[in-house]
Protein backbone atom coordinates (compact mmCIF):
# COMPACT_ATOMS: atom_id res chain seq x y z
CA UNK A 1 0.00 0.00 0.00
CA UNK A 2 1.03 3.00 -1.00
CA UNK A 3 1.67 5.31 2.15
CA UNK A 4 1.18 9.28 2.01
CA UNK A 5 2.37 11.52 4.77
CA UNK A 6 -0.23 12.56 6.80
CA UNK A 7 1.11 14.30 9.95
CA UNK A 8 -1.78 15.47 11.68
CA UNK A 9 -2.46 11.55 11.89
CA UNK A 10 -0.88 10.94 15.31
CA UNK A 11 -2.86 13.79 16.57
CA UNK A 12 -6.32 12.33 15.61
CA UNK A 13 -5.49 9.00 16.99
CA UNK A 14 -4.95 10.58 20.21
CA UNK A 15 -8.60 12.82 19.95
CA UNK A 16 -11.11 10.10 19.10
CA UNK A 17 -9.73 7.77 22.24
CA UNK A 18 -13.44 6.25 22.37
CA UNK A 19 -12.51 4.70 18.95
CA UNK A 20 -8.75 4.29 19.11
CA UNK A 21 -7.45 2.59 22.74
CA UNK A 22 -5.02 4.39 24.32
CA UNK A 23 -2.57 2.78 26.53
CA UNK A 24 -3.67 -0.69 25.89
CA UNK A 25 -1.30 -2.23 27.83
CA UNK A 26 -3.50 -1.01 30.89
CA UNK A 27 -6.33 -3.39 29.77
CA UNK A 28 -3.95 -6.20 29.81
CA UNK A 29 -6.11 -9.40 30.85
CA UNK A 30 -9.76 -6.67 31.49
CA UNK A 31 -10.50 -6.14 27.75
CA UNK A 32 -13.78 -6.69 28.46
CA UNK A 33 -13.61 -3.33 29.89
CA UNK A 34 -13.02 -1.66 27.34
CA UNK A 35 -16.42 -2.24 25.46
CA UNK A 36 -19.90 -2.10 26.13
CA UNK A 37 -20.35 -5.83 26.37
CA UNK A 38 -17.60 -8.22 27.54
CA UNK A 39 -18.11 -10.87 25.01
CA UNK A 40 -15.38 -12.57 23.40
CA UNK A 41 -12.38 -10.85 21.87
CA UNK A 42 -11.50 -11.45 17.97
CA UNK A 43 -8.66 -9.00 16.53
CA UNK A 44 -7.11 -8.07 13.31
CA UNK A 45 -3.16 -7.90 12.87
CA UNK A 46 -2.80 -5.44 10.40
CA UNK A 47 -6.07 -4.30 9.64
CA UNK A 48 -5.49 -1.29 7.16
CA UNK A 49 -8.08 1.08 6.56
CA UNK A 50 -10.67 -0.77 8.13
CA UNK A 51 -13.19 -2.25 5.70
CA UNK A 52 -13.14 -5.73 7.22
CA UNK A 53 -12.97 -5.08 11.00
CA UNK A 54 -15.96 -3.09 11.03
CA UNK A 55 -18.15 -4.97 8.43
CA UNK A 56 -17.63 -8.04 11.15
CA UNK A 57 -18.33 -6.23 13.74
CA UNK A 58 -21.38 -5.27 12.02
CA UNK A 59 -22.34 -8.67 11.02
CA UNK A 60 -21.15 -10.18 14.51
CA UNK A 61 -22.46 -7.85 17.68
CA UNK A 62 -22.25 -10.35 20.33
CA UNK A 63 -18.43 -10.17 19.31
CA UNK A 64 -15.73 -7.84 20.42
CA UNK A 65 -13.25 -6.37 17.63
CA UNK A 66 -10.19 -4.65 17.50
CA UNK A 67 -8.23 -3.47 14.57
CA UNK A 68 -4.47 -3.00 15.08
CA UNK A 69 -2.33 -1.84 12.54
CA UNK A 70 0.84 0.27 13.09
CA UNK A 71 0.56 2.66 10.28
CA UNK A 72 -0.62 5.73 11.40
CA UNK A 73 -1.66 7.26 8.09
CA UNK A 74 -3.41 4.05 7.17
CA UNK A 75 -5.22 3.56 10.60
CA UNK A 76 -6.74 6.98 10.21
CA UNK A 77 -9.09 5.63 7.58
CA UNK A 78 -10.38 3.10 10.09
CA UNK A 79 -10.67 5.65 12.34
CA UNK A 80 -12.99 7.85 9.70
CA UNK A 81 -14.91 4.88 9.17
CA UNK A 82 -15.58 3.90 12.88
CA UNK A 83 -16.71 7.52 13.62
CA UNK A 84 -19.17 6.94 11.24
CA UNK A 85 -20.37 4.21 11.84
CA UNK A 86 -20.09 4.34 15.72
CA UNK A 87 -20.30 0.40 16.68
CA UNK A 88 -20.33 -0.32 19.85
CA UNK A 89 -18.01 -3.67 19.74
CA UNK A 90 -14.72 -2.58 17.52
CA UNK A 91 -11.86 -0.61 18.26
CA UNK A 92 -8.85 0.11 16.85
CA UNK A 93 -5.10 0.26 17.83
CA UNK A 94 -2.14 1.85 16.84
CA UNK A 95 0.64 -0.75 17.57
CA UNK A 96 3.47 -3.16 15.92
CA UNK A 97 1.69 -6.51 15.32
CA UNK A 98 4.86 -7.98 17.03
CA UNK A 99 4.41 -6.70 20.18
CA UNK A 100 1.23 -8.14 21.35
CA UNK A 101 2.30 -9.87 24.28
CA UNK A 102 2.42 -6.69 25.69
CA UNK A 103 -0.90 -5.66 25.37
CA UNK A 104 -3.02 -8.72 25.72
CA UNK A 105 -2.20 -12.24 28.19
CA UNK A 106 -3.58 -16.19 28.01
CA UNK A 107 -6.98 -15.88 26.96
CA UNK A 108 -7.32 -12.37 26.32
CA UNK A 109 -7.77 -12.84 22.71
CA UNK A 110 -10.59 -15.66 21.22
CA UNK A 111 -9.74 -15.41 16.94
CA UNK A 112 -6.90 -13.94 15.26
CA UNK A 113 -7.23 -12.78 11.60
CA UNK A 114 -4.40 -12.55 9.63
CA UNK A 115 -5.76 -10.89 5.73
CA UNK A 116 -3.90 -10.17 3.06
CA UNK A 117 -0.61 -10.17 5.35
CA UNK A 118 2.76 -8.77 3.47
CA UNK A 119 4.24 -11.89 1.63
CA UNK A 120 7.70 -10.82 2.29
CA UNK A 121 9.18 -13.10 -0.45
CA UNK A 122 12.90 -12.92 -0.12
CA UNK A 123 14.15 -15.55 2.17
CA UNK A 124 16.57 -13.67 4.34
CA UNK A 125 13.18 -12.09 5.40
CA UNK A 126 11.50 -15.27 6.46
CA UNK A 127 11.54 -14.02 9.88
CA UNK A 128 8.78 -10.91 9.20
CA UNK A 129 6.09 -12.53 7.48
CA UNK A 130 3.36 -13.14 10.12
CA UNK A 131 2.87 -16.43 9.77
CA UNK A 132 6.80 -17.29 10.79
CA UNK A 133 6.95 -19.71 13.77
CA UNK A 134 7.77 -16.58 16.48
CA UNK A 135 4.31 -14.83 15.77
CA UNK A 136 2.66 -18.21 16.08
CA UNK A 137 4.24 -18.37 19.22
CA UNK A 138 3.18 -14.94 20.66
CA UNK A 139 -0.63 -15.71 19.57
CA UNK A 140 -0.30 -18.65 21.39
CA UNK A 141 0.50 -17.18 24.14
CA UNK A 142 -2.27 -14.59 24.09
CA UNK A 143 -5.30 -17.04 22.46
CA UNK A 144 -7.88 -18.64 24.33
CA UNK A 145 -7.61 -22.67 24.71
CA UNK A 146 -8.07 -24.38 21.02
CA UNK A 147 -8.23 -20.70 19.56
CA UNK A 148 -8.16 -20.59 15.47
CA UNK A 149 -6.28 -17.98 13.34
CA UNK A 150 -8.08 -16.98 10.66
CA UNK A 151 -5.98 -16.04 7.49
CA UNK A 152 -6.66 -15.16 3.77
CA UNK A 153 -4.33 -14.26 1.16
CA UNK A 154 -4.22 -14.09 -2.11
CA UNK A 155 -0.18 -14.47 -2.07
CA UNK A 156 0.40 -18.37 -3.23
CA UNK A 157 3.90 -18.40 -2.13
CA UNK A 158 2.73 -16.93 1.71
CA UNK A 159 -0.14 -19.24 1.35
CA UNK A 160 2.24 -22.34 0.76
CA UNK A 161 4.67 -21.04 3.25
CA UNK A 162 2.05 -20.41 6.11
CA UNK A 163 0.17 -23.76 6.01
CA UNK A 164 3.99 -25.17 6.04
CA UNK A 165 4.73 -22.98 9.32
CA UNK A 166 1.42 -23.83 10.88
CA UNK A 167 1.87 -27.76 10.27
CA UNK A 168 5.58 -27.46 11.52
CA UNK A 169 4.23 -25.61 15.05
CA UNK A 170 1.83 -28.43 15.53
CA UNK A 171 -1.46 -26.68 14.75
CA UNK A 172 -4.43 -28.17 13.02
CA UNK A 173 -5.74 -27.34 9.52
CA UNK A 174 -9.86 -27.42 9.78
CA UNK A 175 -10.67 -25.33 6.85
CA UNK A 176 -9.40 -24.68 3.76
CA UNK A 177 -10.14 -23.30 0.74
CA UNK A 178 -7.91 -22.65 -2.36
CA UNK A 179 -10.43 -20.47 -4.37
CA UNK A 180 -12.75 -19.07 -1.60
CA UNK A 181 -14.48 -16.84 -4.52
CA UNK A 182 -15.32 -19.67 -5.84
CA UNK A 183 -16.32 -21.74 -3.00
CA UNK A 184 -19.26 -22.07 -1.05
CA UNK A 185 -17.89 -20.42 1.80
CA UNK A 186 -20.35 -17.91 3.14
CA UNK A 187 -20.32 -14.74 4.64
CA UNK A 188 -16.73 -13.45 3.52
CA UNK A 189 -16.48 -10.26 4.65
CA UNK A 190 -13.68 -8.62 1.98
CA UNK A 191 -10.97 -6.17 2.67
CA UNK A 192 -10.39 -3.26 0.10
CA UNK A 193 -6.89 -4.98 -1.26
CA UNK A 194 -9.56 -8.33 -1.26
CA UNK A 195 -12.23 -6.48 -3.36
CA UNK A 196 -9.70 -4.47 -5.77
CA UNK A 197 -7.49 -7.84 -6.47
CA UNK A 198 -10.49 -10.23 -6.82
CA UNK A 199 -11.72 -8.09 -9.44
CA UNK A 200 -8.88 -8.84 -11.37
CA UNK A 201 -9.30 -12.39 -11.11
CA UNK A 202 -6.61 -13.16 -8.24
CA UNK A 203 -7.33 -16.60 -6.25
CA UNK A 204 -8.12 -15.75 -3.02
CA UNK A 205 -6.63 -18.05 -0.43
CA UNK A 206 -8.18 -18.94 3.10
CA UNK A 207 -7.21 -21.58 6.02
CA UNK A 208 -8.66 -21.67 9.93
CA UNK A 209 -6.04 -23.10 11.95
CA UNK A 210 -6.30 -23.80 15.21
CA UNK A 211 -3.02 -24.50 18.17
CA UNK A 212 -3.42 -27.70 19.96
CA UNK A 213 -4.47 -27.54 23.36
CA UNK A 214 -1.19 -28.59 25.85
CA UNK B 1 -10.71 -43.34 -17.01
CA UNK B 2 -12.61 -45.18 -19.17
CA UNK B 3 -12.47 -49.00 -18.84
CA UNK B 4 -12.14 -51.43 -21.87
CA UNK B 5 -12.73 -55.02 -21.34
CA UNK B 6 -9.79 -57.25 -21.91
CA UNK B 7 -10.62 -60.58 -21.19
CA UNK B 8 -7.09 -61.53 -22.10
CA UNK B 9 -5.95 -59.38 -19.21
CA UNK B 10 -5.66 -61.67 -16.73
CA UNK B 11 -4.11 -64.31 -18.70
CA UNK B 12 -1.51 -61.85 -19.53
CA UNK B 13 -0.66 -60.86 -16.14
CA UNK B 14 -0.11 -64.50 -14.95
CA UNK B 15 2.09 -64.96 -18.00
CA UNK B 16 4.91 -61.81 -17.28
CA UNK B 17 5.73 -63.22 -13.38
CA UNK B 18 8.90 -61.22 -13.61
CA UNK B 19 7.40 -58.21 -14.06
CA UNK B 20 3.74 -58.66 -12.17
CA UNK B 21 4.41 -59.93 -8.97
CA UNK B 22 2.65 -63.31 -8.00
CA UNK B 23 1.15 -63.97 -4.56
CA UNK B 24 2.52 -60.60 -3.28
CA UNK B 25 1.47 -61.78 0.44
CA UNK B 26 4.47 -64.30 0.56
CA UNK B 27 7.13 -61.41 0.37
CA UNK B 28 5.29 -59.54 3.45
CA UNK B 29 8.61 -58.39 5.40
CA UNK B 30 11.34 -59.22 2.81
CA UNK B 31 10.57 -57.24 -0.53
CA UNK B 32 14.11 -56.73 -0.92
CA UNK B 33 14.43 -60.69 -2.51
CA UNK B 34 11.94 -59.75 -5.49
CA UNK B 35 14.25 -56.94 -6.37
CA UNK B 36 18.01 -57.24 -8.03
CA UNK B 37 19.11 -54.65 -5.56
CA UNK B 38 17.79 -54.72 -1.69
CA UNK B 39 17.62 -51.14 -1.80
CA UNK B 40 14.54 -48.48 -0.72
CA UNK B 41 11.19 -49.42 -1.65
CA UNK B 42 8.78 -46.71 -2.94
CA UNK B 43 5.16 -47.65 -4.64
CA UNK B 44 2.42 -45.95 -6.36
CA UNK B 45 -1.47 -46.44 -5.25
CA UNK B 46 -3.48 -46.73 -8.22
CA UNK B 47 -0.35 -46.70 -10.61
CA UNK B 48 -2.75 -46.94 -14.05
CA UNK B 49 -1.37 -47.38 -17.09
CA UNK B 50 2.70 -47.21 -15.24
CA UNK B 51 4.11 -43.79 -16.79
CA UNK B 52 5.01 -42.25 -13.55
CA UNK B 53 6.19 -45.29 -11.60
CA UNK B 54 8.70 -46.00 -15.02
CA UNK B 55 10.13 -42.90 -15.50
CA UNK B 56 10.74 -42.95 -11.52
CA UNK B 57 12.41 -46.19 -11.50
CA UNK B 58 14.48 -45.08 -14.89
CA UNK B 59 15.57 -41.92 -12.66
CA UNK B 60 16.38 -43.45 -9.93
CA UNK B 61 17.90 -46.60 -10.19
CA UNK B 62 18.96 -47.22 -6.44
CA UNK B 63 15.36 -47.07 -5.24
CA UNK B 64 13.24 -50.34 -5.85
CA UNK B 65 9.31 -49.03 -6.93
CA UNK B 66 6.30 -51.36 -7.13
CA UNK B 67 2.79 -49.83 -9.34
CA UNK B 68 -0.19 -51.08 -7.38
CA UNK B 69 -2.97 -51.19 -9.56
CA UNK B 70 -6.61 -52.66 -8.99
CA UNK B 71 -8.37 -52.79 -12.44
CA UNK B 72 -6.21 -55.65 -14.92
CA UNK B 73 -7.65 -53.90 -17.90
CA UNK B 74 -5.19 -50.52 -17.31
CA UNK B 75 -2.80 -52.77 -15.27
CA UNK B 76 -1.95 -54.69 -18.67
CA UNK B 77 -0.97 -51.20 -20.52
CA UNK B 78 1.96 -50.41 -17.48
CA UNK B 79 2.85 -54.05 -18.23
CA UNK B 80 3.07 -53.46 -22.02
CA UNK B 81 5.78 -50.26 -20.88
CA UNK B 82 7.56 -52.87 -18.49
CA UNK B 83 8.13 -55.50 -20.64
CA UNK B 84 9.57 -53.34 -23.13
CA UNK B 85 11.65 -51.04 -21.20
CA UNK B 86 12.67 -53.96 -18.77
CA UNK B 87 14.42 -52.27 -15.23
CA UNK B 88 15.11 -54.64 -12.50
CA UNK B 89 14.03 -52.01 -9.91
CA UNK B 90 10.05 -51.46 -11.07
CA UNK B 91 7.34 -53.92 -11.01
CA UNK B 92 3.89 -54.45 -10.55
CA UNK B 93 1.11 -55.21 -8.60
CA UNK B 94 -2.50 -56.29 -9.30
CA UNK B 95 -4.22 -55.77 -5.83
CA UNK B 96 -6.83 -53.38 -4.18
CA UNK B 97 -4.95 -50.44 -2.46
CA UNK B 98 -7.37 -51.18 0.69
CA UNK B 99 -5.46 -54.00 1.35
CA UNK B 100 -1.94 -53.13 1.37
CA UNK B 101 -1.54 -54.54 5.57
CA UNK B 102 -2.22 -57.88 3.71
CA UNK B 103 1.01 -57.44 1.98
CA UNK B 104 3.33 -54.98 3.36
CA UNK B 105 4.31 -55.08 7.00
CA UNK B 106 5.94 -52.40 9.12
CA UNK B 107 8.68 -50.70 7.73
CA UNK B 108 8.39 -52.20 4.24
CA UNK B 109 7.88 -49.42 2.27
CA UNK B 110 10.07 -45.88 2.38
CA UNK B 111 7.69 -43.53 0.60
CA UNK B 112 3.70 -43.92 -1.10
CA UNK B 113 2.80 -41.93 -3.90
CA UNK B 114 -0.71 -40.79 -4.58
CA UNK B 115 -1.49 -39.31 -8.01
CA UNK B 116 -4.49 -37.83 -9.44
CA UNK B 117 -6.26 -40.07 -7.32
CA UNK B 118 -10.29 -41.03 -7.79
CA UNK B 119 -11.43 -37.46 -6.10
CA UNK B 120 -14.88 -39.01 -4.78
CA UNK B 121 -16.45 -35.97 -4.50
CA UNK B 122 -19.65 -37.04 -2.70
CA UNK B 123 -19.73 -36.31 0.96
CA UNK B 124 -21.21 -40.42 1.41
CA UNK B 125 -18.31 -41.55 -0.04
CA UNK B 126 -15.74 -39.93 1.74
CA UNK B 127 -14.45 -43.13 3.14
CA UNK B 128 -13.56 -44.11 -0.65
CA UNK B 129 -11.16 -41.25 -0.96
CA UNK B 130 -7.35 -42.80 -0.51
CA UNK B 131 -6.49 -39.95 1.92
CA UNK B 132 -9.25 -40.69 3.98
CA UNK B 133 -8.09 -41.56 7.74
CA UNK B 134 -8.73 -45.33 7.72
CA UNK B 135 -5.99 -45.19 4.54
CA UNK B 136 -3.68 -43.15 6.15
CA UNK B 137 -3.57 -45.96 9.31
CA UNK B 138 -3.05 -48.71 6.64
CA UNK B 139 0.28 -46.65 5.12
CA UNK B 140 1.20 -45.56 8.63
CA UNK B 141 1.26 -49.45 9.38
CA UNK B 142 3.64 -50.11 6.53
CA UNK B 143 5.75 -47.13 6.22
CA UNK B 144 9.65 -46.58 7.68
CA UNK B 145 9.49 -44.39 10.60
CA UNK B 146 9.09 -40.46 9.44
CA UNK B 147 8.07 -42.11 6.20
CA UNK B 148 6.11 -39.86 3.39
CA UNK B 149 3.27 -40.03 1.58
CA UNK B 150 3.91 -37.63 -2.06
CA UNK B 151 0.38 -36.72 -3.48
CA UNK B 152 -0.88 -34.53 -6.43
CA UNK B 153 -3.96 -33.85 -8.05
CA UNK B 154 -5.67 -31.21 -10.46
CA UNK B 155 -8.62 -31.81 -8.39
CA UNK B 156 -9.06 -28.81 -5.68
CA UNK B 157 -11.81 -30.23 -3.48
CA UNK B 158 -9.46 -33.47 -3.34
CA UNK B 159 -6.35 -31.78 -2.23
CA UNK B 160 -8.73 -29.56 0.49
CA UNK B 161 -10.20 -32.58 1.88
CA UNK B 162 -6.76 -34.12 2.11
CA UNK B 163 -4.33 -31.27 3.60
CA UNK B 164 -7.06 -31.27 6.55
CA UNK B 165 -7.25 -35.25 6.70
CA UNK B 166 -3.54 -35.59 6.76
CA UNK B 167 -3.29 -32.48 9.49
CA UNK B 168 -6.39 -33.85 11.60
CA UNK B 169 -4.05 -37.41 11.62
CA UNK B 170 -0.98 -35.65 13.07
CA UNK B 171 0.86 -35.76 9.83
CA UNK B 172 3.44 -32.77 9.34
CA UNK B 173 3.28 -30.74 5.88
CA UNK B 174 7.20 -30.80 4.98
CA UNK B 175 6.47 -29.86 1.81
CA UNK B 176 3.36 -27.97 -1.16
CA UNK B 177 2.86 -26.73 -4.06
CA UNK B 178 -0.44 -24.90 -5.53
CA UNK B 179 0.51 -24.68 -8.65
CA UNK B 180 2.91 -27.15 -9.19
CA UNK B 181 4.09 -26.33 -12.87
CA UNK B 182 4.99 -22.60 -12.85
CA UNK B 183 7.18 -24.08 -9.75
CA UNK B 184 10.96 -24.62 -9.14
CA UNK B 185 10.16 -27.90 -8.46
CA UNK B 186 12.64 -29.79 -10.42
CA UNK B 187 12.55 -33.36 -11.66
CA UNK B 188 8.86 -33.80 -11.48
CA UNK B 189 7.59 -36.83 -13.66
CA UNK B 190 4.24 -36.18 -15.11
CA UNK B 191 1.17 -39.32 -15.26
CA UNK B 192 -0.39 -39.70 -18.43
CA UNK B 193 -3.65 -38.25 -16.88
CA UNK B 194 -1.45 -34.96 -15.72
CA UNK B 195 0.13 -34.47 -19.01
CA UNK B 196 -3.51 -34.58 -20.60
CA UNK B 197 -5.29 -32.18 -18.17
CA UNK B 198 -1.96 -29.74 -17.63
CA UNK B 199 -2.15 -29.08 -21.51
CA UNK B 200 -5.92 -28.20 -20.81
CA UNK B 201 -4.77 -25.51 -18.40
CA UNK B 202 -5.98 -27.59 -15.27
CA UNK B 203 -3.80 -26.65 -12.11
CA UNK B 204 -1.40 -29.15 -10.67
CA UNK B 205 -1.48 -29.12 -6.82
CA UNK B 206 1.37 -31.41 -5.04
CA UNK B 207 2.31 -32.06 -1.05
CA UNK B 208 4.69 -33.67 1.16
CA UNK B 209 3.48 -35.02 4.12
CA UNK B 210 5.47 -37.28 6.85
CA UNK B 211 3.85 -39.54 9.51
CA UNK B 212 5.47 -38.56 12.78
CA UNK B 213 7.28 -40.76 14.51
CA UNK B 214 5.62 -41.78 17.87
Amino acid sequence: MRLRNKPWAKAKLKEYADFVIQEPEQHRGKWGEVFTKDQPLHIEIGTGKGQFITGMAKANPDMNYIGIELQESVIVSALDRLIEENLPNCKLMNVNGAELAKYFTSGDVSRIYLNFSDPWPKTRHEKRRLTFASFLKVYESILVKNGEIHFKTDNQGLFEYSLISFSHYGMKLNYLSLDLHNSDYEGNIMTEYEEKFSLRGSRIFRCEVQFMSK
